[in-house]
C-alpha cells in the first residue's frame, strides 16, 4: 500500500486537513511513527504527542478543537480507532503472501484446491483433503487425510491439522497450533499399566475462529470437539478432547480447558485459567487470570476469580483479609489472653 | 475396516443379538452414532439413548436385562467398555499411514532403517540414527543425529528430537512436541551477564510413552533426563532437565517440572501443576490441578493439593474458611468491641 | 574433540596430578561418567564419589588436599566449575553442524546470506531476509520476509520466525519457538462479533538472547516488542504483544507476559508465573513460582510471591496461617461461647 492521504481519506470517509498529497506506506503509534507513517488520536492523555508526532498523517476526531497548531496531516473521521483499524486490516490484507504454489509441495492426487489458493513451499496436503478458494497455507505446515479448510482462511508455518478435522472459512491459525493430536485418555489394566484409548472422534472450526501460536487442540474421543463461530484463543491455549467453546468467547493465552468443557457464547477468559473436566459455562461470564473453575456456573454473566473462583467481589474480599491473617491471628491471641486474663481475676 | 457385527463379535468373544450381517464401518457414541456405526452402552444413565440409538450395533453387557425392544443390533460382551476399545484400537490403527517413503525425505547416509517404517514427506533423520522396524515417522519431523527410535513407534508432524536422544518401543509423541532441548542454566558472570551452561546430557524414553503436543523434554545437563514405561504426558508439558518420571505416571496438561525433580511411579498429576527443583515425590501420589509442589513427598500415596501443596482435607478444610475470611475478621472486631465494653463497664 | 589431559590442563590454565595423556572424549557427572569422560568436583558433600569416580579425568581446587589417593586423574584450577563450563562449552559448539547449505532448501533471491552459514535441510528463507555470518538454520525453520538474523546466532528446527522481526548477535532459538505471531487484539462490533485488529508492528531480540522451545513472542500492534540483550527464556514461555522485556532477566518456563508489560533489568522470575498488562516492574526484581503479577512493582531488587504478588516475607506469614484457618475459625468460636457465657452468667 503506497497511498497519498487524500485518497486514504475517501477510504474511511473522511476530511482532510493539512497536505492532501502526503504519501503513506507504514503505521504507526502517535509517539513513535516516523515519516511515511498514518497514526490515530483520541485519548486526551497523548493529547501533547499530537502537536510532535513525526508521522504524516493522523485520524482525528471530526469533533476535535485544536488548541494550537499541528505540523501533520490531520483526518477527520468520526470514529479515529475505527478508521486506523480499517487502514490496519488493508496492510495486513497486503503483507500476506499472494495466490500460487511454491515448489516444492506435497498434494495428494485426490485433494482439492480452490481458486486463488496460496500453498507454501513444501505444504503437504493429506489424501482426500479440500482448501477452500482464497485460503493460504504457508510453508511447512500439514493438512491430513480428509481435513476440510474453509475459504480465505490463513494458516502460518507449521501448523498440524491431524485427518479428518474441519476448519471454516476466514479462520486464522498461527504458527505452531496443532489441530486435531489425540484427547488424553486412558484405562488402567489388572497390573495398573496405562491403556491408551484410541481417540477416533474429530475437531470442527467454524468460521472466523483465530488460533493462537502453539496452542493445541484435541480430537474427540468419539463425536467432536467443537469451537464455535467467532472464537478467539490466545497462545498456548490447551482445549482437550469433547469441549464445546460458544460464539465469540474470548480465551487468553496458557489457560486449559479439560475434556468435556462447555463454554458459553461471548465469555472472556483470562490467560492461565484452568477448568477441570465435565463443566459447563454459561453465557457472558468473564473470569480473571489464574483462575480454577471447579463447579459449572448456570447463571449468565458473572464475574469470577480465584481458586477455587468464585464470585469476583467474594474473592477480593477474601483476598484483602488473607493479606492481614497474621494480623488476625494476633487479635485472636490477644482476646484469648484478656479472656484468660478475665478469668484469672 | 469394513466388517460384519458377526466378525466383531467373533474378535471380541461376544454374541450377536439381531442382524449379524449389519455392516460397521465406523466408531460413534450411543446418542450421537450414524448409521455403520457402532457404540456400546453400560451407564444405566444412558439407557434411553439404547432404544433409539442409529448405531448399526451396539456392545452391551451379557446380563443386561431389556425392558423393551431394541432396534440396533446388540453384541454381548463381559465388558462393554472393554470389548468397544478394542475395536476402538484397531480403527486407530488402520487410520495410520502404510509402511512405506514418501519422497523427498531426508535419510543420512550412515541411519539404520527398521524394517517395515513409514517415512513422511520431507522428514529428516540425522547421521546415524536408527529408526525401528514399523516405526511411522510423520512428515517434517526432525530426528537428530545418534538418536534411536523404538520398534512401532509412533512420531507425529514437526516433532523435533534433538541429537543423542533415545525413544523406546509403542511410544507414541504427538505433533510439535520437542525431545533433548537444552536444560535452561545459566550462570551470572562478575558483570551479572548470564552465561550458558551447555546442555550435553540426554533424554531416554522408555518403551510405551506417550508425549502430548507441543510438550517439551530438555535434556540433561550431563547423564540423562529420564521418562520411565508407561508414563504418559499431555500436552504443553514441561519436563525440565535432569528429571525422572517414574512408570505408569499420568500427568496432565500444562503442568512444569523443574529440574531434578524425581516423581515416582503410579502417580496421578492434574494439570498446570508446577513442581520446584530438585524435590521427590513418592510412588501413587496424587496431585489436583493448580497446584504448587515445594517440599519432597515420602509417603505413598498422599492426595495433595494447593499451594503451597497439602494434605486434601487440610487444604480443602483452609479453602472453606478462606471464603468465609471476610466473617471471620466481623466476628473478631464484634468479640473486640464486646470486650471494650466489659472493660469500660 | 578428541584430546589428552595435559592439552585441556593447558586450555584452563589447570595442572595435571596422574597421568597426562589420558584421552578426554565427553563429559560426565563425577558419580556417572564412564572411562573418557572428564567431571568436575566442588561441593564437599560428593567427596566419597571422587575416590571411585570412573571419570577419566577431574577438575578440582588447586587447594584441595586429598585424604586418600584418587584413581582418576586431577587437573588442578582455580574454579573447578568454570573450568568444566569452558570444556562443556567447547564440546557443544563441536556439536552443533558445521557450515554449508543441506539440499534442498527454500532461499529467496534477494536474501542475503552471510559467511560461514549452516542452512539445514527445508529451511525457508524469504524475501530480503538477511542471514548473519556464522549463523545455523536448522531444517524446517522458517524466516519470513525482511527478518534480520544476527551472526552466530543458532535457530534449532522447526522455528517459525514471521516476517519483519529483527534477531540479533549469538541468539539461541529453541525447536518450535514461534516469534512474530499475532498480537492478541480484538474490538467487539454493534452485534459483539470479535473484530481483528491486525498487529503490525515487530518484534526485535538484542544480542545473546536464548529462547525456550515452543515459546511464543507476539509481534507488537504498532511499533515493537523488545526483548533485550542477554535475556533468557525458557521453554513454553508467553510473550505478549508490545512487552519489553529488560536485559539480563531470566524467566522460566510457562510464565506469561500479558500485553505491553514492561520487566526491568537482571529481574529472576520463575514457572508459571502472570502479569497482567500495562505494568512495569523494576530492575533486580525477583518472583517466586506461580505468582500473579497485578500492579507494578517500583522498588527496585524487591523479593515478591503470590496472586496477587506480594512481598515474600508477608505473602510466607499469611500462608502460614491460611494452613490453621480451621483452627482460627475454632478459636473464634470458643471465644464467642465464652463470652456468651459470661454475659449470661
Amino acid at each position: 500500500m503506497y497511498q497519498n492521504a487524500a485518497i486514504i481519506a475517501e477510504q474511511v470517509g473522511g476530511t482532510v486537513e493539512g497536505d492532501p498529497s502526503v504519501m503513506i506506506h507504514r503505521v504507526g503509534s502517535l509517539d513513535q511513527a516516523e515519516p511515511g507513517a498514518i497514526a490515530f488520536y483520541y485519548d486526551p492523555k497523548y493529547l501533547p504527542h499530537l502537536f510532535v508526532t513525526r508521522a504524516s498523517a493522523v485520524f482525528v476526531s471530526r469533533e476535535l478543537v485544536l488548541s494550537q497548531p499541528v505540523i501533520t496531516t490531520l483526518i477527520r473521521v468520526e470514529h479515529p480507532y475505527h478508521a486506523f483499524n480499517t487502514i490496519l486490516n488493508r496492510f495486513y490484507q497486503e503483507s500476506l503472501p499472494k495466490a500460487g504454489l511454491e515448489s516444492p509441495h506435497f498434494i495428494a492426487p485426490d485433494a482439492v484446491i480452490g481458486e486463488n489458493v496460496y500453498i507454501g513451499y513444501n505444504a503437504y496436503i493429506g489424501k482426500g483433503a479440500k482448501i477452500g478458494k482464497g485460503a493460504k497455507i504457508f510453508p511447512h505446515c500439514f493438512i491430513g487425510e480428509n481435513c476440510v479448510i474453509g475459504e480465505n482462511t490463513i494458516i502460518y508455518p507449521h501448523v498440524t491439522v491431524y485427518a479428518q478435522c474441519k476448519i471454516g472459512n476466514r479462520c486464522i491459525i498461527h504458527a505452531g497450533a496443532v489441530i486435531g493430536s489425540d484427547g488424553f485418555g486412558f484405562l488402567k489394566d489388572k497390573e495398573g499399566n496405562n491403556i491408551k484409548i484410541p481417540q477416533l472422534g474429530g475437531v470442527i472450526l467454524e468460521d472466523e475462529v483465530e488460533i493462537g501460536a502453539n496452542a493445541t487442540i484435541d480430537r474427540a474421543t468419539l463425536d467432536e470437539t467443537i469451537i464455535r463461530k467467532g472464537v478467539k484463543l490466545d497462545n498456548l491455549v490447551q482445549v482437550a478432547h469433547n469441549t464445546e467453546i460458544g460464539e465469540q468467547t474470548v480465551i487468553a493465552s496458557q489457560t486449559g480447558l479439560a475434556g468435556g468443557v462447555k463454554i458459553g457464547k461471548n465469555c472472556m477468559i483470562a490467560g492461565q485459567v484452568g477448568f477441570v473436566g465435565h463443566i459447563q459455562i454459561a453465557d457472558q461470564t468473564q473470569i480473571g487470570g489464574q483462575s480454577g473453575v471447579s463447579k459449572s456456573i448456570t447463571e449468565k454473566g458473572k464475574i469470577m476469580r480465584g481458586a477455587p473462583a468464585t464470585d469476583l467481589k467474594t474473592q477480593l474480599r477474601s483476598e484483602a483479609v488473607f493479606r492481614r491473617l497474621p494480623e488476625l491471628l494476633e487479635r485472636i491471641e490477644t482476646l484469648e489472653k484478656l479472656l484468660q486474663q478475665q478469668s484469672q481475676s
